[in-house]
């Protein structure tokens, strides 16, 4: 199979590498040293810089992705108001953590000298894009926008799925930086698989952020364990994301389960990293039969480029070989002028839930428009599932919308188990869908992410890419300005007072 | 060299080691449900029963490992003050970050879904228990009492430096956890390094806390980033502390300058890891002449044991070898009935600054009395010396009371490469002495810890054991406590109101 826009990806040169990474380390200091008010400003202007190019940018991602201008044009706005939203957090100014402990003579442990922490960027960020959102999760996407907004360069190793999507991205965003005033060397992009692993060994690169495959992200994730000096490595890698059908969501909504599963598992030919992979349905219902039907009626959609195409391809193989497992819908190829063919769903029974257990195979992630249904027989069958699901992003419950006793029992312990499985518990909706706000976790243990406490979508994001620095019994003059005495950038602050600690 | 106390190193047996996993995997769930303030009663009733058998404790380690009764009392108080203070953090709440963004049909990225996000307990926590503090960073120490307080059972590898010490401490904690109906399960001690690494390996195990060397922490690190499902490993490894002079303060403070130096760099035999191991003093001063004085007055100290002794004999003997290297001060060794001699300080100097920077096995850690003198000619070469020390936890800046512009600009460009370097800057103080509370960060870029972002000493320290977990659209009975609508734990939350969206 070709791919016409999947071409051999080019190498950045050791020289502009070299340049690239240069300039980035150059620029942290000048780039971490604006207050958090001016990098709003600078993170406004790249937003309305990328939105002024809509249209341009919506044309090329859409004659390269095969996605819909409708969704593309979606995403490239989603990918604004994140910056927008990362500079009002920036405005505000919470997000840098800022306590002060007044010296105390009388502190129980003896005299206590004053103690002044806060938060300062990382330093340069490399940042690897994914290829199943062109906009949001790439050039400008929530990685690069929390790391600028943390004050720390971007170095971005550009995926090979969209080049041109990427080149004018870029484009769109240094060009604003220059405009605004940010330090020569905040932002670079490189491409080539070789010279983003060169970047994540430098010893100037201090973190590192990824969005793609369990393989690839655990590759990247070991070579900066294994650095001389090793980095934070946040990879949001592969996800199940199971969701249960409690007996009384299913007798009560069945028709509008079956839709919103389908729905869900298909949107974007399946190619979302919340894509519900395992449903686990209680014995004994017509649910399969009504998800099949639905199913059945899925126009083909293209998918992203030809290496997810070989993955998905060798995926269901390996599920239809397994013992127990049914075709319930077998998925068709529609050939497409881009040269990456179109697809309809294939739909899995795996027979019951136990067989999950027996097979982890099907407990690992499908890239594309497939899943697998199971039936539990017992809260215990259901349970051991839970039990041997890997780390995920999401988990969610259909539950019936007045449970009685009984199902409120039985859910409570479902989310007991679903909280140490993933990091976003949905409950009546469909894990696709990420709203980008301050309370969303988009993570999960491993294999979902390689960092279980950080997100990397909403704007607590930024957080992956800040230090904490405390400065003790120091001369106004030589602090921070975010923790001088004046408060000259009027952020919020937690104080410990002095002549507190006699309690203890 | 024998070590009366130094025992080789008791290995638990497979199947106790497997008893202690189980229960901790089980009492997981149980310890990390209890509510904050539970948790606090707990916490506390541990700091009670450690205060009530302080007489013993004391006794115990003071025969183990040579340090004072004023010492390890003062030591004791601290390991206490600090389960109260984490007690007083669980009754706070705001630990827990709770965010509650509300249902927002007109988002403008499309209906955003009520979304409620708060920390939960990571799981079992593995703590490798250090030899310097038997108390404060061992059995009952930091890392103990901040993944209790987060939640997490705690699994604690003693220390072999002072096993008595380590055993009775542990018979209380586990008494007190038991009397105040702790579950099962959520505190358990083992020994040997090999049932420590078995255990760090294990799946039921979320994450790993270390103090101790760079050798050992970097091995347990990279076990725990290698794992198939790799967890975090908060260690704190080595670090050099170096300290500047300006020339306005040479002038102005050298006796107190001096004494305080040598005060800080010889307290507890040298055997802190925020000892200043390099002092940068202006070229021409008498202040290296004044320092050699008060450091001959130095009586001996007993060093922590024989295995420590080895390697600071080592470190000496390497230093001494390098070209340009003088001994300023020769340290003594005495024997003790102990068998683990007592030193004299060991004072070098290097000549210029710019050797450090050619012979940079000078900017390595030298745990016990020794510290190396170098001096710099101009801001140059001491930025060039800045900026190859390696990761540290502290730099330490003595500057002029008055200093004038030029000082204050040198001060200026000094403090900003020591935040790239170090997780504390120090003013006109010593670094040794690390408070306990709120502002306080022990960290630093590594080699001085393996996660720059998280702190061991101080209330922070309990974030290192948490991880967000969201919940989208959930019915107010599927909601842990602390998110419910009602707010039955009186949390402290940061709500995200509906129609504020509108602006981006």
């Amino acid at each position: 199979m070709t791919n016409t826009f999947e071409q051999a990806e080019p190498e950045e040169t050791n020289e502009e590498l070299e340049r690239c990474l240069t300039a980035a380390a150059a620029a942290a200091s000048a780039w971490g040293h604006q207050t958090p008010g001016r990098r709003a400003d600078v993170l406004t202007a790249v937003a309305d810089a990328l939105d002024a190019e809509t249209s341009a940018l919506v044309e090329t991602a859409a004659a390269e992705t095969g996605l819909s201008e409708a969704r593309l044009t979606g995403e490239l706005k989603r990918t604004t108001v994140q910056l927008r939203m990362f500079a009002d957090v920036l405005r505000d100014g919470s997000y840098l953590r800022v306590v002060l402990d007044r010296a105390d003579p009388d502190f129980v442990l003896g005299p206590r000298p004053d103690l002044r922490r806060g938060l300062m960027p990382i330093g340069p960020v490399l940042v690897f894009a994914a290829s199943n959102f062109p906009f949001a999760f790439s050039v400008a996407g929530g990685d690069t926008a929390s790391a600028l907004a943390a004050g720390c360069p971007v170095l971005l190793k550009a995926h090979p799925g969209h080049p041109r999507t990427s080149q004018k991205t870029a484009d769109v965003v240094r060009m604003a930086l220059a405009a605004s005033g940010a330090p020569e060397g905040t932002f670079a992009m490189i491409t080539g698989r070789q010279a983003g692993v060169r970047a994540l060994q430098d010893p100037r690169v201090a973190a590192g952020a990824f969005t793609g495959s369990v393989s690839g992200g655990r590759a990247l994730f070991d070579i900066a364990a294994a650095r001389a000096t090793p980095i934070p490595f946040y990879g949001e890698l592969g996800s199940i994301n199971p969701v249960v059908v409690t007996t009384g969501a299913a007798h009560e909504r069945d028709d509008q389960i079956a839709q919103g599963f389908v729905g869900s598992f298909t949107l974007s030919a399946g190619q979302l990293c919340t894509k519900p992979g395992i449903l686990l349905l209680p014995e004994g219902t017509i649910l399969a039969a009504r998800i099949a039907e639905v199913a059945e009626q899925v126009e083909p959609t293209r998918m992203l480029n030809a290496r997810i195409v070989q993955a998905y391809q060798r995926r269901v193989n390996e599920i239809t070989g397994v013992p127990g497992v049914k075709v319930l819908v077998k998925g068709r190829e529609q050939a497409a002028g881009s040269g990456v063919p179109a697809y309809t769903p294939t739909l899995f029974h795996s027979g019951a839930a136990e067989n999950l257990c027996e097979h982890p195979v099907l407990l690992e992630e499908n890239f594309g428009p497939s899943a697998v249904i199971a039936e539990y027989g017992s809260d215990e069958e259901l349970h051991a599932v839970l039990t041997a699901v890997p780390g995920s992003l999401t988990v969610t419950v259909q539950t019936a919308d007045e449970p009685d006793d009984a199902e409120r029992h039985q859910v409570t312990r479902l989310v007991a188990l679903a909280t140490e499985r993933a990091g976003r518990i949905v409950f009546n909706q469909w894990p696709t869908g990420v709203a980008v706000t301050a309370a969303q976790h988009h993570s999960g243990p491993y294999p979902a992410t390689t960092a279980v406490a950080h997100t990397s979508v909403g704007t607590a994001a930024i957080d992956r890419f800040l230090r904490p620095v405390t400065y003790q019994n120091a001369p106004d003059f030589a602090l921070p300005p975010a923790l001088r005495e004046s408060n000259p950038l009027d952020l919020p602050r937690t104080l410990g007072e002095a002549g507190t600690s006699a309690r203890w």
